[in-house]
């Protein structure tokens, strides 16, 4: 694989280069903040990512190499036990040092030394372990909008973040479902070429009942009519531990998704443009999967599962809305057939995210990566408006708890075919 | 289905009378406690099972008739927002009234109401929701078991429930694995004849790759050299939340199964029939999923699927260490070939509990019985000691929250078979 | 003091007896709960007492003497640091073990021990310690009805205890204040022939200005009065730390005393004797400091001081509506001038509980008996309906964190006199 | 008072321009951090003093005033209910927006409406207020460094604030007591010409036993025995909410003042100006009043009264180690003769925060300034390193929780005189 050191090291600078200019809008403050545990400070992201190169490629492939800091060892592990201790993850919005502009400098420090070291080794594991840090980098691009529309998203000011397109305009079309014939199928993929996730493998057969898929998410609007029917207090609706979250929350119990805000009579948004007058064309975002399962009983329907998720997209050129659209917000189906499997918004599974038969993790510390966390959490499929093009695949598999709703996650209705 | 009136009267009073029948050694004080919010007292569970028939039948098919006592309707409904306010279930064993002598009141009035409607109406939907009732109550009767093993085993006295028989003897065989052909089997029961829980249906098609099971139980000594091997403190063998709650817990975090004491340099367990000098032979139990899955990992393994259980299963007579032997407490695997898939003790899966392909909850308030908890749980087959013989099938589906340990749950060991 | 050997083992009998007596009317369910971490089950009380004589006396002076079960020594201290670990008081409740005849076992074991030791040795040091003890038990004896009175009142069925004499009636007069004289008075009392406890010592000047005080305490159709006027949602009423508890408690936010219950357009009050019509003669009881405060800023006023309170109190006779009268409840001032300063309710004063200048701790293990609670606590006087006659002094001192309200605690205004 | 608006003007500007001063150091990250609910950010200081000027004077004395941005009167509304509602505070470090520079603009536009009331209109009321508006802003120029050594302290990094001079050396004299003569004294102060807090009034006769205080503070070297007597473990040396807390902290509990750390054999201590080997010779600093109360049990010994403290320090000049001197520390007491009293370290005394004797808050929205604080406070006294000389008084009452540790706080020793 040696004649891809070249194009490797392109690659390197565009997605090292990317996670900045993402940031490039930004106040110096807005590098700093955690408005809840999960929504890390955008410096944290753009060290963490750095620190990544360095722990796994820079220390094991450099003869000599010195880290940066020692304190960032720590300062900047997200999760991995094997290399060392972390920073307690609830307090890295509390660390004012480093400086936004000494991450920088880092960031520039542990470039040089990759750039180094892709001119002079670019052996098999080198060059899987860089591929493996370019897209856990476009994650945590990703992440860096999310994050960053929590803090806004949950400021009174309701500030802009200045950097995004003018959505298009478009009406969705009536919702029609599209039937697919069950039988044995093959998902994943195998560990080779194409880079994957230990995840993602391996390729394997799974047996799939007739099913038919909505052919495009749930809008504002068709959501809106579950809001006005009771839908967020009715029992009989919600999952048990999602009925019990709403007791605990009391007076914070969710009454509409994530970033709406009641305004009157009606609903405003927030978007990472700002505030915006309720769109009902636009595809439901930011629900949980409570809210989806919820919504889809409401319906009489169900969600999909990943199997059938990844059945459907083996028809699918990868084309939709992503980060590269730059409007960082969904944007209405417009076109007939099945839509936005791809992009737009992630889409909530039902499938619990668990190992595939046979799935071996990434090897040494790198099997942290995530095999550890296939426990309480559920599968996303598509990607969204903001995960760059590139880092899709059929394959993909997100995953988030099912009350997490800071990502950009909405509703795909299945049913069963009989 | 009339033919079956008389013996249903006969099936009713049976299980009714051995309720009360495991209480029989208690004294008042134990029916009382509550040490954690999930370990109801014993005299919520005997009140609880009798608002059931109560509330789903005699309320619904004896005319006129009136509630032994308005109160109870909401202080003995567990979980049933379709009927109505539920007491917090945190603060059961705050009510010292109404007293054990009014709940068995309580019960004496039920039992009579009951008697007579059986006596007038046998109706297909009156047998069947008897039939669930007696089934509801013999779930509870298990809990009895263990709520009491956890109040008992928490008090520095280690009293003894005074009701178990001696246990056996007898040595574990060396572990060895049985291997299973991958293929498509069917799982699952259709509703029909023979009663079913709605969560077992419908029968459907899995897809299962070629597996070999454990033909035992991990028994304590086993488990011990996971102990002494650093198991618990090792963060490459634990799940992400794991290690999360490990440090939540603090002081407190596990070290070694709920009833394990360390004492001196060994271990004692405390058991329902008091504190016992730890038996190596004997399976390891009240263990959670999470620590069941390190142990996997440990070994180089990892946990059956519940298709993988139930397929290996339908090879087997439901025989094994069941109530009805009095032990409380599982007994050594002793006799070659696959052991113990019934009784002695739940076996945790890696499967998540979920809705089958065609799922339909049962109608009506009592579709809240199993299905809205279809989330964030793991799924445990087999039945225990402490679990009826009539009351387990093939296909049960048990199901508990991967950190849950009070129940009588241990780790069949399972890998790919390539 | 020998000779007081003989009337003094009448003397415990008799308050021994007491304790037990008061528990007559309860069913064994009663002895068990505990409702919140500060309500102990009856059954915890009647040990604790039992085990301050056996860790505090037979210990000490009975050579050879063996405790009655090595677990008690952990299971029934309270707070004692200096004599071992403690059982955590939260979890009182969950032990179902060792059983009410079980602890009244204890009790008779312990109290033929205490009388063998009353013949034999009465040197001073086991008199006062004996006093000591006889006087903590009667601390309990007022605990068992506060605690009974908070289990019974927090369950939906309202029982009653069943043990109380039928209330009074009468009116409560219009309240008027009466002047006292500023200047250097003495309160406290030094140690000597009268039993007084620790903190009542030494006797000393205080400085106290002219003043005037309430004859009278509030009475419940006075605090609905501050109810109607939206007290309990004004904020400029309250104190910040009492605010903050409002918004931290959410929907649970006080709107009315403790056992008040809105019902239709009125007030219920639960009693021992079970629910009455909320008596708007009666004086106003469970109520907080914070509310004692916040009533007296509405009018204008403020509580007393403890200085002020012991200044008025010297005119006086020490009658009042003590537990001897059996009502558990507290009754309508009736006569003429200066009433209840004994009896009837504990009165809050706004003075924090603080050694008097000169303070000296009990020797030994008995110093933690009060010395170590003087932080964040208020002190309250005089007594309540369910404090034995015997108990109370003009010296007394009772304390509670503010925001305390299950002891029987009610409001006497005071200002300033110009 | 008219005369003094021209140098009212001029103490606006300076008091107004020291607190941008204060922050001149930082980096735009410090300003941003909450690293605990208690310690605002820099940037919050900032907006919030200017909030009080706009809300309290110009809303009220300039006609048509509007304010600047209608969402600040929540966000920096600190805790005046009678304003209005109130962001929370322990979200304030969530709030990237406003910016720093926006924040200095609000500054500025406030600053130039003050100036031109203050040429417009002088009446007594608005020189009161601004009086006020200015000791408000000083206390919150001690905070800033408070809350910057909370955030820095807890860095792994310890930056430095770069901005304190080099601490002088020199060596603690063998601490000595002071005796004082008890009697009837008077302190507080009446409203008047000067200026004062309402809770420092009225003046007042006090009722003092004679009474000895030692004539410096306790040093590092000094409580480095009581560390190394084991005193943090020892029960019978604490509080029992201390101890309490102690065991609530788990693994956190303290074992040293706040800013130390172990290292090695030794301890280091964080200071504003970085790490720096403990000096035995430096009063011991950031304790809570419980270790206070402990290290002065554990000599046998008491913490004073603010009474006592006020009547000692009526024979002092105001002179000491203050915010003028730039060390940002507390530096070793050189001279004979009582020391310290003023600046420093504020001094913990036993007494609790309460009215004095016909004490009267502030008129208006401007009660809540201090008197709804005054429940589960302690006083503290003298004002620290950090204080501005001009901002103390003999009678100024500063209060905090006796477990607070992170403001500049000390410990003197007092003791009965017999």
């Amino acid at each position: 694989m040696k004649s891809i050191g070249v194009s490797l090291s392109e690659q390197y600078l565009a997605v090292r280069k990317q996670s900045v200019d993402i940031c490039q809008p930004l106040e110096i403050e807005d590098y700093q903040v955690q408005p809840m545990t999960d929504a890390s400070p955008p410096k944290w992201h753009l060290a963490h990512v750095t620190w990544f190169f360095e722990t796994f490629i820079l220390k094991s492939f450099v003869p000599g190499y010195r880290p940066f800091e020692r304190s960032y060892e720590v300062l900047f592990n997200s999760y991995y036990n094997g290399v060392g201790n972390q920073f307690p993850r609830s307090r890295r919005g509390t660390l004012s040092r480093p400086t936004v502009s000494e991450v920088l400098h880092y960031r520039e420090h542990v470039d040089a030394s990759m750039l180094a070291l892709l001119d002079s080794d670019a052996s098999d594991e080198v060059v899987f372990k860089i591929t493996l840090g370019l897209h856990h980098e476009q994650q945590h691009q990703e992440l860096l909008f999310t994050d960053l529309k929590y803090n806004f998203g949950n400021n009174p000011l309701a500030p802009s973040y200045n950097g995004c397109q003018i959505l298009p305009g478009g009406h969705s079309e009536p919702l029609a479902f599209s039937g697919y014939q069950g039988g044995v199928y093959q998902i994943g993929v195998d560990a080779g070429n194409e880079f994957a996730f230990d995840n993602e493998s391996p390729r394997h057969d799974v047996l799939v009942r007739d099913f038919a898929l909505a052919d495009r998410l749930v809008t504002n609007g068709e959501f809106l009519e579950f809001i006005m029917d009771d839908g967020y207090s009715r029992p009989e609706l919600w999952l048990s531990d999602a009925w019990t979250l709403r007791q605990t929350l009391g007076e914070d119990a969710w009454t509409h998704p994530l970033y709406w805000r009641l305004q009157g009579d009606g609903y405003e948004e927030y978007t990472l443009s700002g505030l915006q007058t309720m769109n009902p064309d636009q595809p439901v975002c930011h629900v949980s999967a409570y809210e989806a399962d919820a919504y889809a009983r409401w319906k009489g329907m169900r969600l999909p599962t990943e199997m059938e998720w990844e059945v459907a997209v083996q028809k699918q050129e990868k084309t939709g809305n992503f980060a590269e659209n730059g409007y960082c917000h969904p944007i209405p189906a417009t076109g007939p057939g099945m839509n936005e499997l791809y992009g737009n918004l992630w889409e909530w599974t039902q499938s619990s995210y668990a190992p595939y038969p046979g799935f071996k993790p990434f090897p040494g510390q790198l099997g942290e990566y995530n095999g550890k966390f296939m426990a309480n959490q559920l599968v996303l499929r598509g990607g969204s408006c903001v995960t760059p093009q590139s880092h899709i695949r059929p394959s993909y598999r997100n995953f988030f708890y099912a009350g997490d709703r800071w990502q950009f996650s909405g509703i795909r209705l299945a049913h069963d075919q009989d």
